[in-house]
């Protein structure tokens, strides 16, 4: 049967990513820069929420971000305008970076000090949970218009983060969104992960996020000098 | 290199699901049976579209649902509530469908004479593209809060669609969504797409879509009899 198949060639293509994505993860360490995988639907607000971060964390903090996208560099420019280093990497029909693409994303932004690598992962709440891209903390958006029900329809991607931010939270009023049903899903799923309300537009919540990232930087920092 | 070798699979798959979903869609059309793909991204409204159309086409055309959920079976148990005919196939993990999932679909539905079957896939913009479900028409559904800028990011989604469906628009006067740039971008892309404004919020729109199932219902019966 076909689909059998694909899952033989799927679970190789996983094992050699996770061998590769743990090396990144400790090579980066040794280097000092936190890496964070930013996962969503796509129009979520990834783009807006690292816009948003880099205007908060202000330039203490040394920002890098790598932009995925399938096709177009229109992330990759609104990065590039705020004079943070970016590397765009298209992902040619792949609905999903891997840690082999991170990799050489990390290469083309070498002859730069980066401590806070965000990603931008490909706008997709299926695959981008299976690869491991190398990431230290994975965080995924969830923007209120996509609805509170997304935990039972993509449980993985609930699972394997670190941080759950319920974006676009200024469309509460218009939207019929159930934050109750929503924490009682994803706790179940994650009784860990940490969740933050933020709106991109009014800039609602995001200092919170940006103290989280913060936080999570010092200790970084701390555990390694 | 790691990519070039998934491409490769990639290719050989993609190969054998053309073929299967050539051969399902003539056996279809036999039946008499107009098969539609509908295809977005998590949230955009999907189901909701669907129950929508169950209560606009009446009973005088016999509808049948197919639901690809990752996981969960929310989808396919609010289908079902309307007395439609649904099967439901949980793909485990895999984002998109195939003509070979859809063959099982038709399958476990043979009981029944269905006049138009609706595919909910899984919710999207990447893989749902490039694998054929063997459907006679590709039905794309945007929100209107995930963006307008989503053709350029998603490109292959635009241009393999028949209709595109911009759902949600009770949220235009909350949204920066700018409908000609929308629209300019999917032209270009695909300039004999059809474009109906819907809201399966308040039902706008509706009647349109439902008129143009049916005619093509009625082009389909026609050029079989």
């Amino acid at each position: 049967m076909d689909e059998i198949r694909l899952i033989e060639v799927k679970e190789d293509i996983l094992a050699d990513n996770n061998r590769l994505a743990d090396e990144l993860r400790t090579r980066l360490k040794e280097k000092g820069t936190l890496l964070i995988n930013i996962m969503s639907s796509p129009g979520s607000g990834k783009t807006s929420l690292i816009l948003k971060t880099i205007d908060a964390l202000g330039e203490d903090i040394r920002l890098g971000v790598i932009e995925a996208d399938i096709e177009s560099k229109v992330d990759a420019e609104k990065v590039s305008l705020r004079g943070v280093p970016v590397v765009q990497i298209r992902t040619g029909g792949f609905c999903h970076l891997d840690a082999n693409m991170v990799n050489q994303g990390l290469e083309a932004m070498e002859q730069h000090t980066v401590d806070v690598l965000m990603i931008e992962n490909v706008g997709n709440l299926v695959c981008p949970a299976e690869f491991d891209t190398g990431a230290h903390k994975n965080v995924m958006i969830l923007s209120v218009p996509e609805g509170d029900d997304k935990p039972l329809k993509y449980p993985l991607m609930f699972s394997v983060c670190d941080v759950l931010l319920i974006n676009k939270i200024d469309y509460l009023a218009l939207a019929d969104f159930d934050g109750e049903a929503l924490r009682r899903h994803v706790f179940a799923l994650n009784p860990t992960i940490k969740i933050f309300e933020v709106s991109c537009k009014t800039g609602e919540g995001i200092p919170d996020w940006a103290a989280w990232l913060r936080e999570q930087r010092e200790a970084f920092v701390k555990e390694w000098s």
